[in-house]
C-alpha cells in the first residue's frame, strides 16, 4: 500500500456552482492560488459551460488565467462539449473532465441525454485531449442511488467505468452524489468496478450528506484507493435535500489521511484558513468539523 | 459475528450535562420514554449528583420515576459515590455507570481525585451493587486525548479497564472525550485493551468533535465491537472546543449501523422526530446530517 494519499479539490467546481452566491473570477483565482500555496496539487478550477446554465462557473477561463503555476500542480476544468474542450485547451488545462452518470434518468436530467450517448458525445473529446496531451478524467455520478432511478446495480457503475476507460480517460471518478452511500455499499460498488479497473485510476467523491462520507473513505482505503475528491469547506450544499450538507470538507479529509498515516503534503491549517475566508464571503457557517474545531 | 448492535442512549445524561438550557424532569421523562418507544433498550436517564454541581441533572429521580417500565428496557443512571447509589437504588434502576478516566489529569480536573483514589472510591459502590443485582458500567473518558495531558499510553487504558472488570463492572466504555481520535488511533487503543477485555463487555464513545466518529466506529465493527453510545440529536456540545460539536448523534449512527447490515430494534425516523422535538425545546438546529438529509 502506497503512503500517498492524493487530494482532488472540487470546491472551486462542484461545490460553487451549488452555491446560490456567484463569486468573480478575481476571487476563485485567489482562493485558487491559496489551496495551491496550501500543499492541494490537483484543483478543479471550474467549468467551461455555458454561463446561461450555470452563472457561478462564468469567467473560468479569467480564473485560469490568474493561476501561479507551479511543478506539480494540475489546473483541472470540466468540459461538456468541443466548445468547452476548444475553451480548455485555450485556457492550457492540465486535466480536463467529462461527466456522465451510472443512472440513466440522472443523466436525462443532468445533460439531457441518455448514458450512451454521453459517451459517443464525449469520445471525440477524449481523443482530443489525449492528442493533446491533456489528462482526461471521468466522473461517474450516482453510483449507488439516483434521485430519480433509485437504487443502482453495481454492474452498470463498472459497465460505464469500462466504457469510459475505453474512450480514453486516464481516471474516474466514482460519485455517491447525494450521499446516502455506506461503506458496505461502497464495498458492493469496488466489487463490480475492482476486477476490471486498475485501482490507482479510481477516485471516490463521498458526499457527505447522511454524514457517511468518511467513513465511506475509510472502507475505500481499505480496498487500496488513494484518491479522494473533496471541497474546501465543504462547498456546495445538497439540491436534491436543501438544507443538508453536500460535497465532504478537505479539512475533515485531510484530518482522517494524517490520522491514517497518509502522507498528502497539504498544510490542514492553511486549508482551515482559506476555507473561513470562503465561508465569510458566502456569509455561510463552515460544515467542517474539523475547521469548527480547529479554530484556525 | 454477531449480526446485532447495541445502542446506549446517553443524550439525556452525558448530553443534556453539557447543554446550557436545563430541562425539567417532565420533559426528561417524555423524551425518556419516547426513546424508549422507538425501541432504544439502553437508555440513560440521568445522573445522581449534587444539583449544585450539575444543575441539568436535578431531579433525575423523578424522570425516573415517570418511565415507562418495559422488558428488555434498562434504565441507566450516573452515580459518583454512596449518595449516588442510595438514591439510584431506592429509584430501580437497572444499570448504574460509574465515572473515571485514563489520565489522572482528568480524573483531578473532573472529579478531583487520581484514577487510583476514583477506583478505590467506587470499589464499595460495584460490590454493593453486584450484590443488589444492579449491572455496572464503568467509564473510561480521554482514551486516545486528554484535554490536559495529551497523548495517552493505549496501555493506560487497558490497565484502567483490568482493574474496572476487577471491581465487578460488566462492560466498560471507551471514551475519545475530546473526539479527536482517528480509526488508526482507536485500533491501537484495541490492540492493548482486547488481550484482557472480552470484546462483548466493550463499548466505544466516539465524540464527533472532528467528525471522525463514524469512521472510528466502523473501524470498532471490524474489530468485533457491537455497543456504542450516542446522544439524540448530538445532544452535549463539547466543553474544549466551544461551538464544536460533542456527542455523536444516534441518528447518524443509526443510519451507518442499517447500512452495514446489523440490526438495531431501533426506528430511526421516530428518533429523528424525538431530536427535532429536542432541537426545538433547545432552541437549536440539529447537528445530526442524517436528521437533517431526512427532514422527518
Amino acid at each position: 500500500m502506497s503512503d500517498h494519499a492524493e487530494i482532488v479539490e472540487v470546491g472551486l467546481r462542484d461545490g460553487l456552482q451549488n452555491e446560490s452566491i456567484p463569486v468573480d473570477a478575481t476571487t476563485r483565482a485567489r482562493w485558487f492560488n491559496a489551496l495551491a500555496e496550501a500543499g492541494l496539487n490537483r484543483i478543479e478550477a471550474g467549468s467551461f459551460v455555458s454561463p446561461k446554465w450555470v452563472p457561478q462557473m462564468a469567467d473560468t477561463d479569467q480564473v485560469i488565467a490568474s493561476i501561479r503555476r507551479r511543478s506539480g500542480l494540475s489546473i483541472e476544468a470540466l468540459i461538456p462539449n468541443q466548445k468547452g474542450l476548444d475553451a480548455a485547451l485555450a485556457a492550457n488545462v492540465d486535466r480536463i473532465a467529462v461527466f456522465t452518470a451510472a443512472s440513466d434518468a440522472f443523466t436525462q436530467k443532468n445533460i439531457n441525454c441518455t448514458i450512451t450517448a454521453s459517451l459517443e458525445r464525449f469520445a471525440p473529446l477524449v481523443e482530443a485531449a489525449n492528442n493533446a496531451g491533456i489528462h482526461v478524467r471521468g466522473y461517474i455520478s450516482t453510483v449507488l442511488d439516483c434521485p430519480y432511478a433509485g437504487r443502482i446495480a453495481p454492474g452498470n457503475v463498472a459497465d460505464v467505468a469500462e466504457r469510459l476507460l475505453e474512450l480514453g480517460c486516464n481516471d474516474i471518478s466514482l460519485g455517491d452524489t447525494i450521499g446516502v452511500a455506506r461503506p458496505r455499499e461502497i464495498d458492493s460498488v469496488l466489487d463490480a468496478v475492482l476486477p476490471s479497473i486498475p485501482v490507482e485510476r479510481l477516485a471516490l467523491h463521498c458526499h457527505d450528506t447522511y454524514g457517511q462520507a468518511l467513513a465511506n473513505i475509510l472502507q475505500g482505503l481499505n480496498r487500496g484507493i488513494r484518491t479522494f475528491d473533496s471541497a474546501v469547506a465543504g462547498l456546495g450544499g445538497c439540491p436534491y435535500a436543501p438544507g443538508a450538507s453536500g460535497n465532504l470538507a478537505t479539512e475533515d479529509l485531510l484530518y482522517l489521511l494524517e490520522g491514517q498515516g497518509l502522507s498528502t503534503g497539504v498544510d490542514l491549517q492553511a486549508v482551515c484558513r482559506i476555507g473561513n475566508e470562503i465561508c465569510e464571503t458566502l456569509n455561510r457557517r463552515t460544515p467542517s468539523k474539523v475547521a469548527q474545531a480547529m479554530q484556525c
